[in-house]
């Protein structure tokens, strides 16, 4: 079907806001399962040339063989479970790292697609990530470890990413001294199985410093944490080039 | 106001069930707090006449306090958490004690009143009760005495209410070789506040050997409770006659 | 698409729980449904190493085909309804029989793909296992063959399966003197057709001694009906050697 | 407070609609418990004037008390359990008995307040009706009787009221040969404790013939009931004075 | 996949319940959509040797095609839109003819599918069934002609099938002298549009005399309707026999 | 409890948004039954001094008293049902009529209190006012009068408050010809009985020009109604000074 | 599958309501997703012969691929984003243009799709449209331009399509000072993202004078902006025959 | 009613978690609007004995009245709105000021009751805090002044409370370069008015940088708030020592 001409409508092109970036240091990223596949290669196309970098989520395989053909020469990472795909211009500069610090956990395999997602986001906004795969819930006994390798890293905050009854995030609250971001992941049976009792079992938490996103909003997670941490990395650093400074002139 | 005459219609006298303690081995309880007091005094009038106990729940003060006057010499308990009534008549012989174990554990203060409900109805049932409150899951260290307790015991089956994120029971049944009991209670706040997320929590748990009874519904917590425990107890009981008789037999 | 190198991030493997048999006596249940492919078989090897049997639930006919090409020489159970598949290393063990009986009823045809799934659990934890499938609830008449039948066998636990109105199991709860787990399945139509009517109706029960899982969750219900008939059956077996021994003092 | 007077706007006073007795056959019921009592007042005053009978559910004690002193030397009928109110002027004539049969079943005690609605509604479109109170459904064996008593009456249609889990109407359904109205009651706890599971429950029968009103809708019930019994008992009627004119003539 | 053999298992086969057709006058029907191919064939086969006639709702048409060529000289009949298929063996006798009149509404023509099934169910009890679709709710003109006509024939019983705002029935309802079954549609868009508007909105009626099946029953609500039609017209019938009996009397 | 001093804490005091009634052309109204007395006292008297005239919904008793005996010699006006309050400085010269024409119509006598709500909103907008109430839906045949009256006035746009099954909206939307907002009220039982079998049925509608607003929101209803009226209204007006020159013009 | 003989069943065809553009000034429009093909096109015919013009909405592509090659020398115009189709009689005269002018605004790419239904609808109600998509909300400040723009044209009436958080329509109603009507898309994720959460938040609007329509549903809010747009339009043109009627008559 | 002796059962008592606050840096806050005032009661006691302080929200006035008369000599504040109560030993220490910023915002008056419970806890956990009530959604242009006094401060984190519409949170994340937490309240009407439309609308934000705590809890967004503040508020201050440290060094 193509659009016929219709002369009395007026209707204005489609834009990106390029400009959301430099606001709030998180990268746009560009939700392609819930475009048309022409309006996701122009938006692409957009950032491309506006900011050197395009991010896309729930990437379908068919758009991502496409990118990766039309793209070429172009740096280009595809991850498979996520549907994240990350394009940047050959002449992109690599994104400064911030020292800002971004622990992941999912309770279980299937959790992983959408961890994945506040994975790559956080990395793309200069944060280093260290992520705990299946640790579980049913068997607390295996979650001692990676907590305590976070603990002693240590992180600036953790996201926790639960399917189920989504009970995990608020037994990491309740044992780190951190932010924790509950990130409510699809996965499940029966009545709540869609996330939804994930979601409010995490919403009822008697954890305090627990805050949550949207079921399967790996995306939103991803960039408060990155903010968070990067907020806190950057006090750290804010605070030496003073204190270098004042050395200086000690020294002087 | 009173009921007027109605010719035409015909309507039968309320008649209490006093079979189903036989048939099941678990005591009627008489739900006061749906009922019209003079609905629920004929009904502890019909069971003290037929079986000698009566069991009231959520019974309203006012009705405590009557029931109390109206029989005066009968062994009479109020629970004022619960607002658990149990009257026996003078006569009533004592339950015989099963041996059959129950645990109980609830996660916070609030919880209790419920907790209580099953309590009860188990003690009724014959079996001994051993109830551990306010143990909490944002500290979940401090679960780890009540459950070695349990263990040692050893509790035959474990009830664990909860409200708010309703995680308690998950857990425990990560931890226990028993069957355990989800009991989600009516406490929390916002979405699902009301008992739902304890409950949609419960229901997609991964621990296996978790079943779960609806929100607030102690008595029948209880109920089962007492009727696993019975089983297995009967079947440890039963076992022992037998080997008495082949001892006996085998002395001759 | 294939998984680009990503520097920073930092993800542990997936690992599979392999001590909760240990811990539970309930053998661990890989969901196929829920996981990639690659997912499914990464944790089906981890399993057939480390305990000589795997077993999945609602396996994808093309895994399921997958499985037997690859395991061949092993003992390979393939379930249509359920899509439950048991695999088994050539050097495994039987699984010794308990002495645990499970009764299992179903309301429907269409409630036995779900209640498959514990019937085999029951069956891999060494129950023995009698199931009754479409005795219907519109005729309950037909409902009383298989009650008696399991009261004289006797069963130490029943599982029961429905859908629709979801009204068998509060049924057979108030004829049986055992201990009920209501298995709502997602058989319907129209407002609750999901399986949440089922689900509701037995929540609201007013029949004591029944607990419920999730719809759907044939596996859990299976669970926690082996959990307590073997507990039952423990109870005899524990007693019965402690009485021979007495016996073969006795004779001295 | 007092109404402002209000110049620009336009209200037409409240009209009662006396017409729909005489369309319908079935007496209009003022709700009174969504009302304002001088509300309420007027409608009772205008069906008096205007057709003899006025009827009120749900009446505040208070509205009751000021209706009988305010109507002396009229018929005064209240009913406590459902605060029907029934007021005749003394020269109503009284229905004419239709010969229709409604039978009512509750299943529990809690349900009479919602069934007696319905049966003051069929005895006032001029019914017969049988009702039997708290037959349970726990304990099946209790419905024998009353069953097999509205069999030889036999009753043109039944209205079968539920809480809790809604069953009774679909068990009911299964073993009469007549239409069933399912009326589910607000009677419960927890998820689906306000009748929605006894709705859901009732919406999901397998039991052809049953139709349903929202909960607690006794007087809808009742209604209906009353049109069914009704319309069989003018088939009954109309057929025997033909009979009889033929017979005359036969004699003649 | 093929079923494995299972030692321990116990299952019993799968069996028609035959008997409900003579207990209720409602004949049995097979909802294909939920069943597997080989267990509609199974019921068919059962229900055709048992009593003559199969009647299936929802076929999907390959089911449909199987059917047909397996009971070559069986009478056949397939509607498309709702997916009914009856069969009937060559040596079937008709269905008497009872002489209860099934009026049928719908509001669009989409409700037509769901309408379909209860338009077959009516017949096939023997009942005359007259049935005028697209009348719509929202130019409220179009319903005089159908109203009018079903008034003079006139009806016992009028089904009213609607999705969308699900206004119909009550309008009906409120212009009709007997009982109307609302069958609300799972026709509609956004909140409330897979029938749950439509079901709520008859539900919340207060036109006395309608009642409701869930969403999408066609089948429950033509036996119900059938039921009732057949009810008065057994009166009808009744009546006259003992009638003539009284004639031939009188004449000797 | 007094407020404690809390020197870290910083908190602006509540202004109110005086400016937007000249922004929209529509009052600001203070909802009283959500604030604490003490807001809302402080609110009326910001709006009465800033523009002379104050607003309030739902106000309890205690407060309107409180309000009456604190402005004395200000024009006051209370509606009962409703609860609105107007609060009028002696200077406030009255809201020039704009010529917009507002109908109104309930379906019942219990929706009265919320239209009451739309019709004062539009009244204080300068609007006129035609409302008639209890016009029903079961009996469409009452609803033809008023429709007529609104037809030939004509009125600009029309509100239709309705709860229970909210059908009236369509109907009236489907016989007029302009505008139509429906506006839920919480009215009703069991399912859908707070307004949202209302609301959705609204929603669903097939009538176009039908929009809605929330259960109960008579003030946005009537904010909406006055909107559209006074710009109909303005556009009659402004043709004619035009016009007028025209005239004057063409004179000369 | 054919659909068999019916003997006893008589069904009238359907018909499409012709005369309800006259009544309200609103084409109707085809909802060809619901409907099977054949339906889709006996209406399509029956419009075209009618009226001389059928539109339809949510066509298949391979329906609208049908109609073009069915309705050759007809206008055809195909729009893929909403799936909407306008077909015209070559002697169809076209829409006069009313001078209405509708503003539409839409948050996302996503939500176009619905918008140009409400685009569509207005224009063939011969109304002036003006669109702007994608104005987003996450930066408010690109909907300074549209809305100055609409200010000054000036639009009579405002549609405002959005998914996601939904706050679009609230904060154009705060800004802007005619009726504005709120379209919520099912566009969104995890709880609320099928539209319920867009929709709820513009029916909980402080924002006077913002109604709403159900979800997705384009048409109506295009038809209800259509009707208010052209009464405005109405109005000024009224006026000016009249006025210029006065200056004739001035003039002479 | 007293609670009978019951010699089987075993309970612990109830016992408070101290250590929770030394783990997060949390101080426990008791909701005693969900515990019997004795309970309460012992956990304040328990509290100041422990840890010289006791923070209570949602107090009952009753309560907040018998703490004070009780706590004479120890310093005590009560908030009216929101129900908080801080008592303190004498000999407690001031809370260091950790130099943490929070921002706080409120879309209405009635948001403020939620809000200061976030406040106090920020402040009881050493922060400083600037809030800013009633800043409203409808008229946007408010927003300005406070967010720029945040930016300029600069605030290190921002709670945003919102009932109705629930658009704020996003509208400030959108705006302002921190993390934003959504702190819904049950402020609203109709449907979703219990803070779920809030809640949704916040879930469903496209703002990065928006994660939300459950309706109405305003300790847990002050937590939260208060931790991410004081990790980089820590930040600032850990790396001055060390820049002493290294200043000292430096100068030797």
């Amino acid at each position: 079907m193509d659009d016929g001409e219709y002369a009395a409508g007026h209707a204005r092109p489609v834009r990106a806001d390029l400009g959301r970036e430099g606001r709030k240091g998180v990268p746009e990223v560009i939700l392609a399962d819930r475009k048309r596949p022409e309006d996701s290669l122009a938006a692409v196309r957009s950032f491309l040339e506006g900011r050197g970098r395009a991010i896309l989520s729930r990437t379908p395989e068919s758009l991502a063989d496409r990118l990766r053909s039309e793209y070429v020469g172009y740096r280009f990472q595809g991850f498979e479970r996520s549907g994240i795909v990350v394009i940047k211009r050959p002449d992109f500069e690599d994104v400064p790292r911030t020292g800002g610090k971004v622990g992941i956990l999912t309770a279980g395999t299937s959790d992983i697609a959408i961890a994945e997602e506040a994975q790559i986001v956080a990395v793309e906004m200069g944060c280093d990530v260290r992520a705990y795969y299946d640790v579980g819930v049913a068997g607390i006994h295996r979650l001692a470890d990676p907590l305590a390798d976070l603990r002693t890293w240590p992180a600036d905050v953790i996201v926790v990413a639960a399917g189920m009854d989504g009970a995990l995030p608020s037994v990491v609250c309740g044992l780190a001294d951190v932010p924790v971001i509950g990130l409510p992941t699809p996965i499940g049976y029966g009545l709540g199985g869609d996330g939804v009792a994930a979601l409010m079992t995490m919403l009822q938490t008697c954890a305090p410093g627990l805050t949550v996103v949207n079921i399967g909003n790996g995306v939103g997670a991803g960039a408060t944490a990155g903010l968070i941490a990067n907020k806190v990395a950057a006090a750290r650093r804010t605070a030496q080039p003073d204190a270098k400074a004042a050395i200086r002139e000690a020294r002087q």
